[in-house]
């Protein structure tokens, strides 16, 4: 396995990629400049970012864009598509489930799972809601490679610790309480009000 | 107006934001270490980030942490409840409208618009569905700070020059494509699939 890249970089990555992207069927190369400029990074950290990967661009010439494309491609892991599992089948569930921005990148929604017996058999898009209690047995069969809690606060924990249990260690909680995973796993806590803080302080100046 | 901020460094003060809340009601002093072990965040980042508010705290003491978390809450232009415009009543508006992490972070959902007649006048929470096209005439009476967008992609930019057009300056898309706003305003794009993509590297590393 390749050396570790610093966290705040792999959370940049994504963001060039996105930017490559768009980028590299209309170009061949690309700058720092025109990356930094693309995603609100300055150069400096675009080019120090990439030197992780072990690309320092030509001088002059910049970076191959489709290249560059897929190198942060490789050096997050995608390719071939990973397989999500949903816990959490009410409203967020299933926006989450039918979200048009996972497919095309590479992440099928393989399972989604709830305890609400309302919900149990139901259909979210081609996918039947099935009951929480299958998910260890299913887990050992499907290789889930990533786990989205989308239940209520109260429960998150104890979804973490079921997916934890049942070898799902990369975990991202939309549930609006931290959940805590043991060591080996990491889990992404997505905070909506985050994104509200942070655009209350542009209210005040865009005008 | 106090100097703008890096945008970076407004990104994270509401996770420090998060931090000092939980810490400030049991501890009175808090360090850049304490801070940066709490947030994932380097302590050298925390300091430089604070001297932007002009704290740079004292030498072997650290922060005072309530008086910290009112600076960084006033910096960001929190205190009073700033009201929020949803447009898009599926069930990502649905789940966003009801989403218990809001209103405890003093946003207030104060009105969902749909343009589906099938939407409008149903029930979500306390709040009834509104016709999108009578936002323009609740804007001017209502004062939304914040508009989000939780439509089909189809529709995003349409829904964000609406709300521009009505003096709500500050967006967050939620739909999966960019959308376009006039110098001036500023949107946020939450872009789901790039948290996946951040967890999809540390899949292969957590075992």
């Amino acid at each position: 396995m390749s050396p570790a890249i610093p966290r705040a970089t792999v959370a940049r990555l994504p963001r060039y990629l996105r930017f490559l992207e768009e980028v590299a069927p209309k170009r061949s190369t690309t700058s720092s400049d025109d990356i930094a400029e693309g995603t609100g990074v300055t150069a400096a950290q675009v080019r120090k970012d990439l030197s992780h990967l072990g690309t320092y661009g030509t001088r002059g010439v910049g970076y191959d864009a489709a290249a560059l494309r897929d190198l942060i491609a490789r050096a997050l892991g995608l390719g071939e598509d990973l397989k999500v599992v949903l816990v959490g089948a009410g409203n967020l569930g299933t926006a989450l489930a039918n979200y048009g921005g996972f497919g095309e990148r590479g992440f099928e929604i393989a399972a989604v799972y709830d305890r609400d017996p309302q919900r149990i058999g139901t259909a979210i898009g081609d996918l039947e809601v099935r009951d929480v209690e299958l998910l260890s047995g299913d887990a050992a069969e499907e290789g889930f490679a990533i786990g989205i809690i989308a239940t209520p606060s109260g429960v998150a924990q104890d979804v973490a610790d079921l997916l934890v249990e049942n070898g799902v260690r990369t975990i991202l909680n939309f549930a609006p309480r931290m959940v805590r995973v043991p060591e080996g796993s990491v889990v992404r806590q997505v905070d909506l009000a985050i994104e509200l803080q942070i655009l209350a302080y542009y209210r005040d100046r865009a005008r």
